[in-house]
């Protein structure tokens, strides 16, 4: 048995382990966070920690330069322990938890996405309308000639008041009754939530308590979660915040989560993960700015992929990855949302946006209900780019969707310099045609450390129209930023590390662009498919809608010219924010809506592209720049 | 600032304290159960404790004798500390949990009366059926061609097999679900409950599971508590299991309880008592002889009086016991058992008897269906006998209850060597009228150290019948078991010293007696208050049913003799046992049987005696032997 030691986060984790033992696996069993979207294979080079002393048998890759090397940087997922060690942990994902930005309603353009996403759903006809309100009573005081107990007395009044049949207390109800009634003259604040003929009293208030009544909506991303606080009467924003998937550290996608899941104690700690990393905190955050306590919560709709839905509760989720993909629901029956230890009221219920295969989740049915394809004539894609690609093309007469594993390339997985879209990270750039020299944004405004999605979309499309790269993606131009290895392989930098003080220089090179040409393929080819099915083409498409956490910088002119969406005019293409948060917002306060989105989910078609015949050609011809048919893409030239 | 060091229960318990605090606070203060069944008034001399060392600001009582004093017994709620101290607490609590014996099914003779009790309401027609099953299913395994997911393809076949419309999985069938179809070729065993065309899916086990679909019903009452384990299917018994009621250190009786409970943090106190030193372990005890998970548990159902209800949810009682007498609840609307922590299953309902009023509870309208008087023509009378006594007269037209308050003495409070029904106490008595000896039983067989309730009431009808005390309950004859103090009061040794052993004379006295008059009194004013309210008499009685916990070894005849059961022939009285229990066993198996019970109570009227005229001088009239109308005892002769 050798000792590890871990310090991270300012803290020293130590456990013991077998000679031999690989570094990552250990570090999941202190329960130590690193980085690793690639779920420990050696392909991603994100698992980074620095040996401080001991000795790691630890191969060289092409993730750590030889300074690096030297300075003591090692994958973790590639190095096995052979003597006691102690390794620094990179504080990684406690940084994007805090920093990240996601597409969610803080900024004010989103906000103002967001606001006329809700005006067009409403302007549809769905009513925002739910069973949730308060309402002030005042009831007789008992005598010795009126001796009927507290909870008939408040029940009788409140069907009176409400017109319903039958009013029934929770247990939360009930504890308070006596002593707030006593305090108060007989006047209480009452929580009620109607359905039907029924009223159910969640909570008696003293009269003066004057606290909204709450909703919770949250985004739950593979990468990202999104979350609000919603006055149930109003509809308003009471407070927004997000974070991290506190699962990231078990993989970036789907599937390596699904694997850790299966593994012994997996779906607890992938559940736990999300919930104790991710939801809690975020539900702490937003209940703190708000200024209420969390069980003044008393209803929570989510809206996540069909994957992130079986892992937040923790259910086993390999049926979802292997044939025939059949997961355990669709449509899962109302739970209580405190099944999942959230700290919400009691009989606060848990609603979960609708599945409607293994890859096409409440994300999705979600976003549709947001992207209004369904209520207008034309024909129209809507596009969520996170972690996975999914589609919907269709209008108010059918809606066909399809999923595609455009993998982590836009969100910056599988690209050397590829990161998240947090502070230090380039998110825009134009290259000067002649000099090739670069100018960019940076997230945060300091110098680049990375690039995310949509700086690379933006450096790719660039490189292509300055004649840097081919079409294949190959290096064809030389220059003070272009470079060639050993190998051959070609890079562009577009940050010396003189220009910036960091110990690497941001660059792009040949393995990344390939990377991030298979990812806008599969986007591009699961469009062709699609269209293809209904013998159409993108001549057809009247609008596209783009969500997702990529969406907020992405340039769309630079998305056509690489290939990524189809050659329409410019004015066609709208970015729709965080779709999915939009609509679960929707679903969370209008009981209309839901129903919309329930039935939006049943009428969907679904095309599974890994059987669907043609689909391979579709993206063998897509990996290219723009595509190897460039009559596709009439508009785009290369400089 | 002193030191107080409680010795109890073989470890120290030290907490810090101010001189001049009372050492029955700082006891409960520290969590240190003292019983003290008058809650600390220095009434009924049970809360002794030794002083070891260090000092108390103590008075001497009647409670403790001087050679008692000297070895260092004093009274905990009269004593102060004003020095660090070290006293001694005797295990009182925790022998009674252990030993008690309580009126449940775990004698020959209590189990044979509940199977009859059981009979005559099935012969009612009241049939035994519940919602809950459990069934096994058999599913089509899914294809690419059929990829409907799990829980729609369970929930179809399930409203197939069961005949209903909708069948909804809970969150623990959800999480189950997938594991167990694919690890049991899509065969499972379910556990639904069915109501209407609903059927909720409780649990998703392995086709091989045969554990049985278990409720829990209990008996709560003020002083001890008894539980069965139950096959929802059969109805059989599982387990069953009593102990004392943990609250039991806060109060004897419900009022008591209730001061308590108003105090700061004492509803908390007082709900966390009965359900982690009662309800949890009980359930613990049953589940591991019926070698079952608790989970496995689907249904409660708890009989209690008013006040036990409203303690055991944490509800604010005061309104209970102050004018107008109002409870938050009447019929309490289903909550889930594990709102209270049970460790139930989390979707188990826990079904409350129905109150009828702030004296007439759960365990008396149980009690009321398990006595079939409402089935009958004849007139009849159902007395439960607990630490309040409570009393139901009518027949299938009519039902009347009222309450008394007997106070503790059948139960051996107020008395000065009463105890309750444990090892060690006298439980039957006769005198010889020549030679005045007694000859006793035992419970436990061992030497007594005390008299329950059963016990004085044979005491005291022999005392009468041979003449040593007159009809005001004084003596009037001489000998050796027959002594006077220097106050003149008399009193009768069952049991000296030397003939047992222990540390104190097993003894009667004047005031004991006096104190037991005054109990019987309250039963037998209250059942001629009833009568004379109808303008009847106990001649009308068809049936007099006695039940409860005093009740096992009830001497009916001695009972007519003390005055304390209306003179009617000796065939004409039945003991019924726990009727509480018996009654809330139906409720649980059976959903007509609760329906039933929710009607008796609806229809049940409630006679307040406090405010009926004519009660106060029936009271007075029956604080004698038998009567001081002795043409109502014609059967009873003084010797």
């Amino acid at each position: 048995m050798v000792s590890v030691t871990f310090h991270a986060n300012g803290a020293d984790v130590v456990i013991h382990a077998a000679e031999g033992d690989n570094l990552l696996e250990i570090a999941r069993r202190a329960n130590v966070a690193i980085d690793a979207p690639c779920s420990g294979n050696g392909a991603c080079g994100k698992c980074r920690v620095r040996l401080v002393s001991g000795e790691l048998d630890s191969p060289r890759t092409r993730h750590i330069s030889d300074s690096e090397y030297a300075e003591g940087w090692r994958l973790a997922c590639v190095s096995k322990v052979v003597s006691d060690v102690c390794v620094e942990v990179p504080d990684i994902a406690s940084a994007y938890r805090s920093h990240m930005r996601v597409a969610d309603i803080s900024s004010e353009k989103e906000l103002a996405i967001f606001n006329r996403t809700k005006e067009e759903i409403q302007a549809s006809g769905i009513e925002f309308r739910n069973g949730l309100s308060a309402l002030t009573v005042e009831l007789s005081e008992p005598t010795p000639d009126d001796t009927m107990p507290d909870n008939e007395r408040l029940a009788r009044k409140l069907c009176e008041l409400l017109g319903v049949e039958k009013a029934v207390l929770s247990y939360s109800a009930l504890k308070d009754l006596a002593r707030v009634l006593r305090e108060n003259g007989f006047r209480a604040r009452c929580v009620v939530d109607v359905a039907g003929e029924t009223a159910a009293v969640l909570d008696v208030l003293p009269p003066q308590d004057a606290a909204p009544v709450a909703g919770l909506v949250v985004d739950l991303g593979t990468t990202s979660v999104a979350a609000a606080l919603v006055d149930m009467e109003s509809g308003a924003i009471l407070a927004k915040a997000s974070t991290g998937n506190g699962q990231i550290r078990y993989g970036a996608d789907v599937i390596n989560r699904i694997i850790e899941a299966s593994r012994e104690g997996g779906a607890e700690r992938l559940q736990k993960a999300v919930i104790d990393e991710s939801l809690r905190p975020l539900i702490a955050q937003m209940c703190a700015a708000a200024k209420i306590e969390s069980r003044r919560v008393y209803r929570m709709c989510l809206a996540g992929n069909t994957t992130m839905n079986h892992l937040l509760l923790g259910l086993f989720a390999d049926p979802v990855r292997m044939e025939p993909y059949i997961p355990s629901f669709f449509l899962a029956d109302d739970f209580r949302a405190n099944e999942l230890r959230l700290g919400l009221h009691p009989e606060a219920k848990l609603i979960l946006a609708p599945n409607i295969g293994s890859y096409v989740g409440g994300d999705i049915t979600a976003g549709t209900l947001a992207s209004m394809i369904w209520n207008r004539e034309e024909l129209a894609l809507f596009i969520d780019l996170g972690t996975n690609g999914e589609l919907v093309f269709g209008n108010n007469e059918f809606l066909m969707s399809c999923a595609c594993s455009a993998g982590p390339a836009f969100e910056g997985g599988d690209i050397s310099c590829g990161m998240r879209a947090t502070d230090g990270a380039i998110d825009a750039c134009t290259i000067d045609a002649e000099t090739m020299e670069p100018s960019y944004t940076v997230i945060g405004g300091e110098s680049p450390v990375g690039i995310c999605g949509s700086g690379i979309i933006d450096i790719i499309a660039e490189l292509f129209r300055t004649g840097i790269i081919n079409g294949k993606g190959k290096f064809s131009r030389e220059g003070r930023r272009v470079r060639y290895d050993e190998n051959g392989m070609g890079s562009y930098v577009i940050a010396f590390r003189e220009e910036t003080g960091h110990v690497r220089d941001v660059e792009i090179n040949e393995v990344d662009i390939d990377a991030f040409i298979r990812a806008k393929g599969a986007i591009f080819s699961a469009t062709m498919t699609m269209l293809n099915s209904m013998g159409m083409d993108p001549s057809v498409l009247g609008h596209v809608y783009v969500a997702g956490g990529i969406g907020s910088g992405i340039n769309m002119k630079n998305a056509v010219t690489i290939g990524m969406l189809p050659d329409i005019p410019e004015e066609m293409f709208s970015y729709i924010g965080n779709s999915s948060l939009s609509g679960a917002y929707a679903m969370l306060i209008s009981d209309p809506a839901r129903e919309k989105v329930d039935e939006l989910a049943r009428s969907m078609t679904y095309l599974e592209l890994s059987t669907e015949p043609g689909y391979m050609d579709e993206f063998v011809a897509a990996c290219f720049l723009p595509h190897t048919n460039a009559s596709l893409f009439p508009s785009v030239q290369q400089g």
